[in-house]
């Protein structure tokens, strides 16, 4: 793919696994090609809506071959490597590169706190350890604290980090980020309610679960942005902030997924002791995916 | 003043007293001339940075004396009513009125949680006292719990209730809430870091501590915005975002009276057991000002 | 009353207020007679469930002159003084001490979060300026922060600060505070969930607003952990407990003045915007009143 | 071992793993030894402070399978299963049953909020799983949320659940479990600030990872606490609880491992990237321990 430069919607592939456990290679390979089709500008599977924290590494590489798979160098492909200790992340690293992967999503997951030295290691040596660009990961909601700014200040000498996925929505802290990396760093957003202010502080694009959903609608978002018709682009945000609003009520994975049953990717339910929406929940999710004209 | 029609920047203003209690007029009259020269479209006395919960009643109504007649008329004058009980907001409400305020920002003061009934009940009471516009208050930081979208919706019932200021800085509740109240209820942004993203969604202004110190920068940037001339407004934020991000290591109200008196207003410290900068707080601030052309 | 020393159950008095705002001084000398004839060691007005931050200064003063008069020098008399500034709670210490209150709760207000140089200076400055004996306040639900231990071994130093009331429920921290302090300092816990194991610890009381239901209760407990009979003081903790379990789904306010109600204490509602209890939660507060013995 | 009845001290074992991810058995043997040859009551391999949240499936069986062996039947062994599967958590129960530990501690790892019905689920499929007890374990530090009291409510019904390992510290929600489960479920506390208190309460000892540094202390504590001697009890707690207040201040993981590395048993640093104490704290550890006797 020669020198990369990741940009635009990248949407948090959802995982279908079967009762068995078995990934369902076909549905998955259907998304992949209908998003690709739709005109996403790149796909990352084993992002949080991806479930990552609820697969084993035997799921999490068959989801990764399928994906690649399915895409066939159309658009670039950064998967998530996500664990507690840095020997099980440089691995997954390894193999995921070794597979194909176009760039690496490093999460850190928690369980006691980690001091900045031990954050500043984990993500370092994921970096090391692989060629492709580095997106850091950062996601206050589900994990326990943040990346600061003084160990974006150090990772951000680390040659391949590249890209950072800052999912706190918290604009000031991207201010403070962008002041601070100038171009060094990218800056991905999250979901539909602040992909715009993002962009015009000076954001790449966007990488989020609901794009899975309305893949096209999200891309035309993206191209008004880079166009800069900021109020016409404004117009949209605010039509499709209505989904998210209706999934924050509820579990985010869980509401892709029956989105998705109803699009017709029968990707089953998000894995247990998770629970699958009720039936009041998937009729809110039929009516606002109607309303943005994605059914 | 006829009809109103709030918008723009509105400086919190700093409250000056001495040792003795007494509130500084003169400086404070001095500041609020300079701030109306300097093109500020209102001003907002007994707001966060004014140190309104630090204050007893004849502090609060020597304030608005002063501004009033130091204002004389040229800018609306929204004055900020803060109390635990209606009872106690319902007085202070009325008598601002009598005094001749432009209009009443209305802040509920907690101790113990308080249920949404009684919340629409607090503002319900303040608005129905006085027959000027009201501005809700809402501010997650200070405050225990915020307005939900459940109470803005009976809240924008009540007549007078016109606007917002929400101080969370969370787009998506912003894009919630302008989806739920149209334009039945304007919403004023707080400081440096996000007014540029909430009037691209469709805010009207901002009401911060900061803007008594960058009067002149801060109504640059609201017309830069209001040209719609996003992307040279973009570069003028990310400017003044580095005083707020000093600003967030130190007291607010410390750094905004250090820096007024960096500019020759003698304003004093902020009120014990509230501490005033050090002295090398003092330094960054000066240099920051001094980065922006604000000293 | 000599040299005081505190120790005991003083139930924290609510605060009945009639329409008009004037304390009810009729059911508020009845009440406290009623508790003083019913073994309670001291009595504390203006504590939380007092509702001090509801009240403006007339009424305060008002308060601890009725609670004054009623009492008759009976039991120790400790008074709450709550602030936001170290101005307005000496001035409060001070006239409090001029009514004859035996001793004073100083409570720190908070709406920025104040350094630990100004939390010191607040707690000193009140201290200084009476000479009765001072009970440090801290509540980590109602505050911001809590006392820290670096606070409370500075705080040690000054003479007349001997007790502390500590709410937050946290034997470690009571464990670390009374390994700091040994004797210079008296710890007074919360309510009845607690008390057995603070007075095991080393505690010497508690003060909260339950007893003010159940006084002789209380003190039967107190005298069982005075003489050592832990076992059975744990039957009768885990007995009243039930109470307060009640009362945690509801606001404690509500709940004792609801109570005193149903046991014939007009004392009303909570101060709007408060919300009184609705009637399916006064049935469950009569239910277990009864279980208990206290209706 | 016949019909079990867990009670007493079972100290969270360390895991020893050399720098090729190994498990270090000959270490872990002799520290088990130790362990029981110093009383302690019984044994929990891959609880919080053994660092089940970073080995993978090989790690944990093989602690097990070591511990197992040089325990050689003499006290009982009550293994951590943690997962964020159903699936998962099941397959480790019947393993870890299969290799003849006597119970399991369940542990819900979590990273989207769980609703209770899931978690309802997630308990009792591992519960149905096995024939050996199973002790729920609930830790709001370091997961999201708690089990909730109708949560507990529903397990309770389960015949194999028999224990609850509460590390809230909170001693009105532990008499509000006792209060609802009276004897059918038995509750272990956490570490040295509240075993007392809720062996007052009703408990029946406790699982904690400092126990590893002073067993012989610890079964003191508990044999007094027996015998009903609390004054004597309390004095040795409030001792003990120095430690872990020493330990508050850095990671526990660590301040374990550094501990028993000073006491003789190389079992190594917290695996990466958790960070070793540095010099300064491991001498606060050395000096704690010496003043309590175990160095």
């Amino acid at each position: 793919m020669g020198e990369v430069n990741f940009h635009g919607v990248f949407p948090y592939l959802v995982t279908p696994v079967d009762t068995q456990g078995n990934i369902k290679s076909e549905v998955l390979a259907r998304l992949v090609d209908h998003l690709v089709r739709s005109g996403v500008q790149g796909l990352t599977p084993l992002g949080s809506t991806g479930e990552f924290a609820y697969l084993n590494w035997f799921q999490k590489r068959r989801v990764v071959e399928v994906v690649l798979e399915a895409n066939a160098g159309r658009v670039p492909v950064i998967a998530g490597v996500a664990a507690t200790t840095t020997a099980e992340a440089v691995r997954q690293a390894r193999e995921l590169e070794a597979l194909g992967v176009n760039g690496i999503l490093a999460i850190l997951e928690t369980y006691f706190p980690i001091p900045e030295s031990g954050v500043i290691n984990y993500f370092t040596e994921i970096a090391r350890a692989v060629s492709c660009p580095i997106v850091l990961y950062t996601n206050p909601n589900f994990q326990r604290g943040d990346l600061t700014l003084r160990v974006i200040e150090q990772l951000m000498k680390v040659p391949n980090i590249r890209y950072l996925k800052d999912a706190s929505g918290d604009t000031g802290r991207l201010l403070s980020i962008l002041n601070l990396v100038g171009d060094r760093i990218r800056i991905f957003s999250s979901s539909t309610h602040i992909p715009l202010c993002v962009m015009l502080i000076g954001g790449i694009g966007w990488m989020a679960g609901p794009a899975c959903l309305i893949p096209s609608q999200s891309v035309r978002l993206y191209e008004l942005a880079r166009a800069k018709k900021w109020e016409e682009a404004m117009i949209l945000q605010r039509e499709l902030w209505r989904i998210n609003q209706v999934f924050t009520s509820y579990s985010l994975a869980a509401c892709i997924k029956a989105g998705l049953e109803l699009q017709g990717f029968p990707v089953g339910d998000p894995l247990p002791p998770q629970v699958p929406l009720k039936e009041e929940a998937r009729e809110e999710v039929r009516r606002v995916l109607e309303a943005v004209g994605a059914l």
